[in-house]
Parts: C-alpha cells; structure tokens; sequence
C-alpha cells in the first residue's frame, strides 16, 4: 500500500497555478493561506512573484525542496506536463483540481487519463482527483479547496471538546465531501479527513481508507462512490475495516439509468449499483448511505454511542403523540419496545400523573416531563434488563432547557453502556444540538432517521457478532481443485449437464440417480438400476436448450418405454441440430416432489462471480425474487441468504407440506459457491435449474445444471 | 354540520380556571393575552378578582354576556359541571384543556365521556377535546394554548407577505399540532387553524376540515389521528375536500402492536390502522403522512407549487454527484428524467464548459454555475414539452448568494406554470430558506424529502385526473336490491355455495355451468346438460368445509360415475355431520384451466365492508399478497387495486400462457363491490375461493362462493 502521508498531512505544499483573483484557483489559494496551514506553502506560477505573502516561483523546478504535495490547478492540457515535473521535482504527491479528464468524452481526455496512471506506476507517485474538489485535514490544519463550505477562516473546522469519535470521508464528488462537514456541524461531529476524490483516475476510496486504518485519526468512514475499479482491494479494505469494528457508510449511486447517465458525464464513472453491490455491502457490513442526511444521521450514532445488545428500546417522552408515532416508526424498522418490568413501571409511575403511561412508551404527559425532567426515568429505564436502547423523545423548542437538559443528562450517559438518542418534534437551534450532543448524545429532529439510526447500530452489532462466528472458507484440496481446474480447460464453451454434474460432484454437489447412457440397451440398465419411473435428456454440449429441441422425455418406465423414448430422443435432438456432437443420453430418475427452487452462479463485471438462489418457476421468471451473494459463502451466511427471499416463508411449513430441507439447500449452495470462487476466471455462469428441495432430512434433487465458460 | 365559528373564531372568550402563574392554565391564560386576541376575554376564578388586566369572575353564570367560546381549564372531575353552567349560560362552544378522560382508563373517566357526549347532543353545544393542548387561530390572532411554541408573542405567527396557500392543522396530539408551525417556519409556510383535537370525544378532525372548507381560510389540511369513529362522515368529508381540490394529508398511527398501545394510554383511542386505513387513503386521494417533516415538506410543495402535468422531472445544477444521486432517488420514486429535447440542449451548453452536460441532469458544473447563474437554465428548460417540473439542487450555505438567486428566480416563478423546487446540499439557514419561499420555491435539504413532494405533487394531479372520471356507483334497481335484502334476511347465519352463489347472481356475478340436485337422477340429468366432467359438492349450510368433510368429488363423467358420487358425498357428509340440514349435491363443470385468484368482503370494524382481491394458493395463504378498496368501486379503480398486487405481472402474458381476462375479473370485483355496499349491514363476509380466471376474453369461473351474515 502506497504511503499517503505527504497527500493527506503534509508539511510543506506547492499550489501549481496558484491565484490571488476569485477564480477557484485564488479561492483555493486563499482559504490554504487563511486557515493557517502550518506547513510550508510554495505557490507555482509566472504571472506574480508573491502570493498572499509567499514567494511564488515560476516553475515546479524552482521551488527550494522536493514538496510532500503538489496541488495541481492548471488547465487539462498541461496537467500532464505539469505531474510529470513534480515527478522529476521528487514531489511524492499531487492532487489534481483541474476538470477535463474521463467525466470529458474525447480522446485527448482519455489520452490524459492514460497518462496519469501511467506517472503514478512509473514513479510510485500518489495522485488524488482528477476533477477533485481538493481535500482537507484539520489536524494540521489543511484546507486545500476551493469549497465555499470553508469561506469563513473563523468557523472552526474541528468542534471543540467533542465526545464523538472521528470521522474520515472521501467521495467522487466535491460538493458532497463537504457537505457532510455542514451537516454535521450542529452535532458536533469530528470530521478528521475529508478528501474529494474526483474521478478516482489513480487512488480510490479505499486506498484512503486503508491508510487511515492504520495510521489512526478517524474510527467512522464515509463515502459517495460512482464506481470501484480495484474491486479486490475494495472488499480487501472493507473487511479489514469490519474486523477492526470501524463503520463503513457508504453511498453507491447509478441505479437508475439517468443516474448512470449522470455519472457517466460527471467522473466518467460506468456506474452499475445495484444487486451485486448490495450482496458485497451485506457481506462486509458495510452501512448503505441513503442520502446525506440518513449517512450523517448514522455516522451520528456511531460517533456517539455503543452498540446496542440487541434490537430492544424503550421511549421517554412528555408527548404522547410523538410516543405513538414513534412506536409505530421502530416497530417498522424491526424494532422492539418491550413493555417495562413491572416494578420499574411502579417506580416510575411514582413519579407521574395517573393519566400517564410507563410501560414503554413510557409517556410521562406535557405537565409532569417540565417538573421531573428526564434523568430520573432513564436512570430507572437504564436499569432494565429488557431494554438495549433509550430513546428520548422531547422539545427542544427552547435553548434554555435544552442546555438544562443536557446537562441533567451528562452525568448519565457517561456511565452508560447503553445507546442513548433524543429526537426532537420541534425544530432545534443549533446550540441547542450542539448542547444535546455535548452531553454525549445524537440528536434526531426526524423520527424515522433517529428509527434509522438505531437499525444501524442493532444491524452492526449483530453484523459484528457474525463477522466473529464466520469462518475462513474451507480450502479445497490443492490437487482436487488442478484436477476441475484442468477439466474445465479442456471442455468446451459449455459443459452438458451430465458434464457440469460431474464436476460439481467433486465439490460435493449431490447428483440424483442417473448414469449417462450411450445405448438404448445402456438406457434400459440404468433406468432398471433407478427403479422408478425415468427421464431420458439427449447431452449435446450443442444443444443448450433440451426441452425446445424435444431431447427430453418425462415419466418413462419399462424397458419398452424406455427404449423407445431413446429413439425418440435422438431422433429429434438430431432433427432440431443435425451438426450437434452428442455425448449420450442421461437417464434420470423423476425427481420427488418439493420445492421448486433454482441456484445459480453469475458474473458480476464488477465484482466478478456472485452466488444466485431463488424461488423457481414463476417467483424467479415473474416475481424475480432472488437473491445473491458474493463467492465462496458459509452456511450461516447462505442460510441468510435464503431468508432474503420475498417467498422465503414457502420453504417453511405451509399448505400442509412439511418444511423444506433448508440444510441440504445450504450446504448446495455453499459447495456450489466454492466451486464457483476456486474457478472465477473460468466460468462466466452456472445454472442449477429447477433444484427440487424435498421435506427436511430428504435433501434435494438437481434436476438439470449447465456451466458456461467465459 | 354544526356552526364552528364560535369555537374556531369567537369574538368573546371565557377562560375557566384562568391563572396567571407559571402553570399550565397560566401560560394559556398569559399567552392568550399576550398575543393581543381581538376579542372579549372573561377569566373565570375564584381566587382572583383580576387575571392580566381582565376582571375575573368568581363562576361561569357571572359573565356579563354568553361568551362564544368557553376554554375549559378546571380539573377533570369538575369538567361535566362546568360545561352544563356553560351551555346554562348559553355558551355555544368549549374547548376541553383537562385531562383525566378515556386515557385514564377508570370507570369515573369513562362516565365523563360519556356525559360531554350527551351534553352536545342535547344541546347542540359544540366541544373540541378534552385533553386538549387548545387551539390557534391567527386570523384573530386567538391563541388559545399553553404550547410553549408561542412563548414568545413576538414572533409573528403567520409570515410576512408569502406566497404560500394557507393549511389548517387538527391533531390528536398537543405536541404534532404545534409541532408543524415550527417545521414549517422557515418556508413561510401559513397555518391559519391549528387545533388540537385530543381525544375527539365530540368533535372529531373531520368536523373542523368540513367547516374549513365551507367557511374558506385554508387550502390544504394536515393531520395526525389515532382513531376515526365517525368513519361515513370521514370519508363524505374527505370526498368533499378531494372534489374542492383540496390535498389532505394525514398520519393514522396504531400499526404496531406498540403503537396501539401507546395510543390506548394516550388518547383512548383503538388505534387500528392498517389495510382499510390505506384503502381508504388511496381511494380518497388522501396522502399518507410518514412523518412530521414529510408531512412538512409535501404540504410546502402543495403550498407553493402548480399540479405537474406528469411525471417527468429535469434537474439543473452545479453539483454533478448531487445530480448522480437526485436522479437515482427521484427514479426510486417513480419520477423520470426524460433527455430533453436537443435544440435546448444545444442552447444550454453554449452558456456551459464542455465537460459540462445538458442532457437531462443538466450538470453546468460548480464553477460554470458561478457565472452564469440557474435563471438563464432555468428559462430554457421550462420550454421543453418533455418537462412537467423543474427541480433545482443548489448550495445554500452562503445567505447572501441564497437571496440573490431567490430575486434571480422570483420573477420567473410568477409566471411558470410548472411546478419548480429546491434541493439544497448543504445545510440552509433559515434567511436563505425564507428568501428562496419568498420567489415561491419550496426549499428542501433532504433529497429523498424532495422527491417524496414531487412525488406527490404528481400522484395527486393524477389522483384528480381519476377523480373528474370517476362515475356515481351503478344504482341497483329497488326492486333488485329489496329482493336480495330480504332473501338475505329470511337466510341462515352462513349461506351455502348455491345459495350465495343465487344471490350474487342477481347482481350479474357470472355463474359456472352449475346446478343443484336432489336427487342422483337430477345429478345425472345435470351432469349431462354440462356435457364435461363435474364436480359434485354436498350443500348444507351447517357444513363449511366441505373438502374436509368429503363432500365433494372432482372430475367425473358419465351416469354410472355420477351417481355414485352422488351416494357417496351425501354419505360422507351425513357421517361427519349427521345433524346437518342438506340442500342437495351442486353439479358443476370442472373449471377450465386459467389464474388461481381469491376474491372476497370483508368487514373492517371502522370502515365497514371492504373489497379484497389476490392472487391464490401460496400467493395469498403464505405471501400475503392481496389488496384492498372501499365499496363499491368503478371499473378503473377495479383495475388499479389488482395492480397493487406484488404478483399483478402473473395475471400478463408470462411464461407461455395468455394474458389473463383482466375484464372479466374487474366486472366481477364491481359487481361484488355493488352487492356488498347495498348489503352491507347484513354482510360479515363473502369468499369466492378460488376464482380461476381465464385467457383474455374467455372470462372466468367462480369455482366456490360462501356469505356469512353479520
């Protein structure tokens, strides 16, 4: 991993086209010279000899040491040029602002592109943007940007004596870098790096968050990505920050196709978010941003709180509406309010008013929440053994008794191994937040985000529980692994389905009772050798599709049958594909009945093979209920994965049929996803289709499978 | 309708058990005074002779004139004596501020409930709560509340000079009521009548909204309830308001378990919203409100904004991942963002830099939107014929630069006949918020929140589209419907298939070749009419579940099979049920082949009988997937609810069957819908299960049919 010290904190800075005007090159100037950089700064440019009381120079070559970063603002023609005489200059890093590069769609731009990437290798520069909006790192404090955001040097980039854990952001937008910093003003959030990535040509959003990892200053990371090239390192990084029990917020975006229109015009970003994307953020835990606000709302909790035990909250209010709302938001969210122990409830009920309520909500009624106030409840709250998070629901309509508030609530909240959140029905002034916030608590003023946000933290905490419990998958042996490797060498572009059973057979795929019969007299043998009632399929690495060429026939018994049907078979595999190699003709026992569901492989262009289950029939062609996940997988995890299923309660008992055998399911599909990830680079997909999932302890039938190279 | 003028504009108050200290009846009496009412203002005490400048009298009969309103502040136990000496003294109207009623859950409360209810019926006295946070009215200016929202009498309670069209607010909860004014602040939003309803013992939301709508004054309608009792005159309300053009938007809470509770403690209420809740939403165009600032921020692009013609939205901005995401948030919403046309285009980008782009985000860029401003945009966009609304997403963060767009936009907004909005990324103080309202552009710092407005902007323009075509219910002729009446009435609790099936005929409900036997001769006779397979079922209506019972037999042909089914399934059913009164054996045609579908009535405890349709077998038994509308219903709104099922893709041309008889199935659905509205006092409800619906044009078969009587 590239050193990105003199990129993110560095000690001394050349601004390559350095202004004083109110061109973004001057603004950039100025807010680096007026927040105080308490580096050296070496403007670069031959129209002035001083800029904003430092020595300019009038080329890279003239500065008086090789600078950690070289701030790039010259015109797209020149960036090139100009990168590669930081190079010679021994600059180790740049940072390019200027625009003109892939989000331009000309050759020249993608000519620059090359070229970029090209210096990075050659001379193991680190190169940020292009198209960046330029980062900024308080601790130093380095404010290189042009962002308006930092216009007022006084406004403090860092909140003072925050309790919140910091936060690092780097997004393929400038605007939305910064906006977090806005956002999360009031809440006296922490936001240590915060980097405008650009077109992410070179680094990406996980080359800085990998070096932050293990340099230290942020425990939160957050992000806006168009796309991921590097989707190894990314899933590298993302797990390694999972491990280390550091949130990932991350907003992907192209979902829809004006999205992916925008994208393609704004960072040249082939943006294709969507179901792969959301397997690998499940897989990795990492935290879907919705929007800024519900990313900022989040990034809040975890700034702020523990992780809750368990998905339990209780509700503390003075308005009984908002307590009826908000029971009815967390329960939508998966949330629980577990009614109080009774001995709690009288000891709160002491307290209050008859017309009040302390089971959960625990509505203490307008009048009794102004005279006792909240911190005598959520010390009785806190001592509940049903409860994992305390929300506070209140006005803080007026900053005098949000700052009484909070300074009741101090005390509590630094004792407390328990989340606690507060979300506000009225609007709040800022210092009213800030004060909330300085008492160690995030404050929500909308329902469903603070609802939001609690979710995130239960489905972290139980993420991390997993992530403990989840194995490394199990390693096929080598030789097993050489032997499908060079089998799946030698065959074809595709494999027949006696072909394919074959080979997922080494992994432990199941295959029903069949035998690949080349004569009718082979036929009669195997089909007597089932005993039941036989299906005959024509094999034919030609013919991808049996049924529609008649190759297949159901339900045959005797031996008269079954010779004719072999006959039968032939004869039309051969009259549909008179050139079609054929290989034999599969003789099947007719699968027992069950649940009809389909498995599959697939190949993400950006994250490579993707393990597909679903429903089969009319959910998958109709309902399109499937879902994925990323190569190879546990059976804690493809058990979850069986559960996404819109239809997953059809596996249950239902209609009278007994559950269906999900263990056998799982241990398909984790086979099924270890095959597929020891030969990604061989196989573009597989389908196992129907798989007939028959009551539990009976196991499956794979009815038909297919695997088709790359 | 009751006269609410003196409740909602008196021209004399009495307030009894005024105060003037620093409780609650304090702070309404002071803020009463404080914010200079208009009219008379009689405190009632007994412990003072003057409250804030105003004599006091010692009881209700000493006031010197029949105030038009009496604020009753008085501890619960004296509230009924109290409003007896109010209407004594011919007092019209009461506001209840008192708790202590069906929230407390005491036989003593329960009485008082019971004793304001008789006391308006018997003297026409209108009466809003009890457990009232009170009422605001700034016309008058009568603020009649103890909300800590109007603190402070100088903040002006209606904004200077707006643009925006006036709403009125009733809640079942002191704290939402107020709640909106404040959220609604900074975008100059108007809230002229905002009650708080309390537990709506007497009047309920929808007698406020009725009088709001005769009497003129606001446009659009918030609110937050937790229990309708008066569900007819609800919905002729609503009816009302969506004729007049008027938006509703209301929350209903009470969908979870702890919801429900909550509301019990709260305002007594049975909170049950749900399926009916929505039903009834949806067929009155009444928007669902999610949350406060949702509820905010669709009723501020009501406010501001034209009905859009479509769904179509162009973006303009200089945030090229805040138009990334915004397309992909606005698609998710089911908004499109066509390309505009390219003439435009060509326009557009002779004002921008080449890696600027116009296609539809329209991308300027951060540094070209600078210079060239959005009017200039703006003005081009609005002449696209592919455009029904223009959503500009901006930065805010500079106040100054916030005003000068708002007068750049002012002029063009005048004269726009398309809806235009503003998304801003950064945070927004509430200067720049106001200044862009004051150009008549909603602002919205959330992009989700953004696109929930546009959103319903459009479905409530089509709502209106819907609502101008939608035909008065077919009236069933008299003689028809006393006919079914009294069949209805001379039938047992539980109406056999033949017997239901009879009925719903007369209604035009197609019946199946089918008749009933009494004999095996009569069912041979049957049998050889239909000319196909039958099936026969034992009719007796103390036997509902024939299969189970072995009354039925599928699929036999000829005379021999016939009759010994007949012996047979009479044999059954006289075995499992050997007291059961039986009407004969059904002959009926096996059904031919189509989509398995359920249809049915049933009785929701506030809505009364609702129309569900689904899809059958697993779909409806495990997944859930029916839907449900008021009735009667029209054809297209027929059409509508079977589209809002999850599975409605199974009824197209799928997987090589034909398209299914949508026609039929929606003749079916008004023609049931007709026979439940005429009937619906004697109905608990009507199973057609399964209802196999055929390929287009071929109709479909009610294979089974049951009535239960209420």
């Amino acid at each position: 991993m590239p050193d990105l010290r003199p990129l993110l904190s560095p000690d001394s800075v050349a601004i390559i086209g350095a202004a004083a005007d109110s061109s973004l090159r001057g603004r950039l100037t100025q807010q680096l010279v007026e927040h105080g950089f308490d580096g050296r700064i070496y403007p670069v440019t031959r129209s002035q000899t001083e800029v904003l009381g430092h020595k300019a120079y009038a080329a890279v070559g003239d500065i008086p040491e090789a600078a950690d970063l070289a701030i790039i603002l010259v015109p797209a023609a020149y960036v090139v040029s100009t990168i590669e005489q930081c190079a010679a200059r021994g600059i180790p890093a740049a940072i390019v602002i200027s625009s003109g590069f892939a989000e331009e769609k000309s050759e020249e731009a993608a000519a620059r592109d090359q070229a970029l990437r090209a210096i990075a290798k050659r001379t193991g520069m680190v190169i940020a943007g292009p198209n960046s909006e330029g980062l900024v790192n308080p601790l130093r404090p380095l404010v290189a940007t042009f962002s308006p955001v930092f216009h007022d040097p006084n406004e403090p980039l860092l909140p003072q004596n925050s309790r919140a854990k910091p936060i690092a952001v780097s997004c393929q937008s400038g605007a939305l870098t910064f906006a977090f910093l806005s956002r999360g003003r009031d809440r006296q959030l922490r936001f240590t790096y915060q980097i405008s990535a650009g077109n992410q040509t070179v680094l990406e959003a996980h080359d800085y968050l990998d070096w932050v990892l293990d340099a230290g200053g942020a425990d939160i990371f957050m992000g806006y990505l168009e796309g991921i090239r590097d989707t190894q390192r990314f899933r590298a990084v993302a797990e390694k920050a999972a491990r280390m029990g550091k949130p990932m917020i991350l907003a992907k975006v192209g979902r829809s196709d004006a999205g992916r229109r925008a994208a393609a015009s704004h960072t040249g970003s082939l943006a294709r978010a969507g179901m792969a994307d959301d397997a690998i953020f499940r897989h990795h835990g990492i935290i879907r941003g919705e929007d800024l606000d519900h990313m900022v709302d989040v990034a809040s909790a975890f700034a702020y709180c523990p992780l809750p035990r368990g998905n339990r909250v209780a509700v503390i209010t003075g308005s009984g509406g908002s307590a009826v709302w908000m029971a009815d938001i967390l329960s939508a969210h998966g949330l629980e309010l577990p009614v109080i122990e009774e001995n709690l409830q009288r000891r709160i009920m002491a307290l209050l008013p008859s017309y009040a309520s302390a089971q959960n909500p625990i509505d203490a009624t307008a009048q009794a929440i102004g005279e006792v106030g909240y911190a005598p409840m959520v010390e009785l709250v806190a001592q509940s053994e049903r409860i994992d998070t305390i929300l506070l629901i209140s006005s803080l309509a007026n900053p005098e008794r949000a700052k009484k508030l909070a300074a009741e609530l101090a005390g509590i909240t630094a004792s407390l191994d328990k989340p606690i959140l507060l979300s506000t029905y009225t609007t709040a002034t800022p210092a009213s937040i800030a004060a909330i916030a300085g008492a160690g608590i995030p404050c929500y003023t909308s329902m469903p985000s603070c609802a939001r946000a609690i979710k995130a933290l239960v489905d972290y905490g139980r993420f991390r529980e997993k992530l403990a419990r989840r194995k490394p998958a199990e390693a096929t042996a080598p030789a097993l692994r050489d032997e499908v490797t060079l089998a799946l060498a030698a065959a074809g572009p595709v494999l027949t389905e006696a072909a394919s059973k074959k080979l997922l057979a080494r992994y432990g795929v199941p295959l029903p009772p069949e035998a690949l019969a080349t004569s009718e007299d082979e036929a009669i043998a195997a089909a007597s050798r089932i005993g039941s009632a036989v299906a005959l399929k024509v094999q034919s690495p030609d013919i991808l599709h049996k049924t529609e060429a008649g190759a297949v026939m159901l339900g045959l018994s005797g031996d008269g049958a079954v010779r004719e049907g072999y006959r039968t078979v032939l004869a039309r595999a051969k009259a549909a594909y008179p050139n079609a190699a054929i290989d034999g003709v599969l003789v099947q026992a007719m699968a027992k009945r069950g649940r009809e569901m389909i498995l599959g492989v697939t190949r993400d262009p950006d994250f490579g093979p993707m393990l597909m289950v679903g429903l089969g029939g009319i959910h998958v062609e109709v309902l399109k209920d499937v879902a994925f996940a990323p190569v190879p997988l546990g059976a804690e995890d493809a058990l979850d994965l069986i559960g996404q299923l819109k239809g997953a309660a059809l596996l249950d008992a239902v209609r009278g049929e007994r559950a269906a055998d999900r263990d056998a399911l799982t241990r398909l599909m984790v086979a099924l996803s270890r095959f597929a990830a020891d030969h990604a680079d061989a196989i573009a997909e597989i389908d196992l289709n129907p798989v007939i999932v028959h009551a539990a302890g009976e196991g499956l039938t794979i009815v038909d499978a297919l695997i088709v190279k790359r």
